[in-house]
């Protein structure tokens, strides 16, 4: 049994998908729309994907698939994020002087950068993948940016730790898996929904909840491909699998051009 | 009197500001801070930066720049985005092995880069940047990926063109400076607004504009740093600088931990 994830062993998918699917073996893949055909092809049994950054905001291409695919999200965690800048073993500090990592993980880090103004950063396509470039290569001048674990995973030393300007900065992940399965505990539901082009839509989409008393924790909008100024919601919604959910959905699917329910699952401590 | 763009001359920026400045002097800066510094410091009078493209989304960083600045949008425009293979004079479509150019480009013309695997895309900064990086060190392996304007720029040639996958490719760009000042034909305003953490929150927020029949355009969410699982929505709405919509925007500061306006203009064509 395979969990997929996207980046290289070491990485902050790694982490995730060893505490959401322990008993399962890491498969690496590229890019995201591997660990999506990953799924689909059963080369993988389930896939570990970040959905949310605290800081930076949605992984906008992990929900873009989740709508282009039909699968299942089982569980959701929330990892905390450190940043570490890592280095080939006997390279010290002062002769760094150019740091690769993800851009995402490189923005934030932006103080790092403004006290040490002769060190470059460079953006790199993965955090983890930026230490195994560095240590494969046993770069002298070169340090990379990534989590703990990757230190480990390839032998690399670490220089200095809380890279990161802001400590809150936590990512949400997704288990995802083929087919519904909702577990006896599930209090979250994910949507995806598009209102119909007139005036109030999405007043009226809400309402469906309002009325009900059903909290949203997250909406956010995303463009329709193809279809500019035209936006697709992604919303949370605090309930699981109870009657008044059954009736609010029924009700948005009503005034709504679609609506996908892409999982029902334990809200994340 | 000049007007700062981010990225190099010959980027689709730099054809905005043409466009929504035509009598200014273009200022190129390397990153997006950069931008908003020149502006604030007087090095620069106006503005012209990218807020959402119809494909790729919002451009967050300049959301969550206009919420920590005090600058005003007084103009916005839409830009059809085409992408266009550029090399060295001399060099032949056979050669080209790697492409440079930004990710969102990049991930633009996924379909060209599926029709010739040998070709590597890599990514780079900028769009125009990585045409006078390719130009100035004659690079003859190498493509990039960027606007036609590029190609004139640093003296390119052209070796394919309309590159991107989905031709309905449109990016909006605003116009700012500092201080209000609103078009007659104003008729477009953009907020931002924090809700306060109660249920029915967000519903509540829109039914101060769903009540008066003003119709939203676009609403987005992003994480308010430092505080996780929070959110700032951006709104765009249909009404200039008239009684309801001053209603409306009294009504809701009334519901809300804090609103923002940031521009109200005329609505691009």
């Amino acid at each position: 049994m395979k969990v997929a994830i996207q980046g290289e062993l070491g990485s902050f998918s790694h982490t995730a998908a060893r505490q959401l699917a322990p008993k399962m073996q890491v498969l690496p893949c590229t890019v995201s729309r591997d660990v999506f055909a990953a799924l689909k092809k059963g080369k993988a049994q389930a896939a570990a994907i970040p959905i949310e950054n605290s800081l930076a905001g949605s992984v906008v291409e992990h929900l873009d698939l989740m709508l282009e695919h039909d699968f299942w999200i089982e569980a959701e965690m929330r990892l905390r994020i450190e940043h570490n800048l890592i280095a080939a073993p006997g390279v010290s500090f002062g002769q760094i002087k150019r740091v690769l990592s993800h851009p995402v993980a490189l923005d934030q880090c932006r103080k790092f950068f403004q006290e040490h103004r002769h060190i470059r950063p460079e953006p790199f396509y993965d955090t983890a993948g930026s230490v195994k470039h560095v240590l494969e290569n046993n770069l002298r001048d070169t340090a990379a940016i990534a989590a703990h674990r990757a230190a480990q995973q390839y032998g690399g030393k670490i220089l200095r730790s809380g890279l990161e300007d802001n400590k809150q900065n936590f990512t949400r992940f997704f288990l995802i898996r083929k087919g519904r399965r909702v577990a006896p505990r599930a209090n979250k539901t994910s949507i995806a929904f598009a209102v119909k082009n007139i005036s109030g839509a999405l007043f009226k989409a809400l309402s469906v909840f309002a009325l009900r008393e059903i909290s949203l924790s997250k909406i956010e909008s995303r463009p329709v491909p193809g279809r500019p100024w035209e936006y697709v919601f992604y919303a949370d919604l605090l309930c699981g699998q109870e009657p008044r959910a059954e009736k609010a959905l029924g009700h948005l699917a009503e005034i709504s051009e679609f609506v996908k329910v892409l999982g029902i699952y334990p809200a994340a401590k």
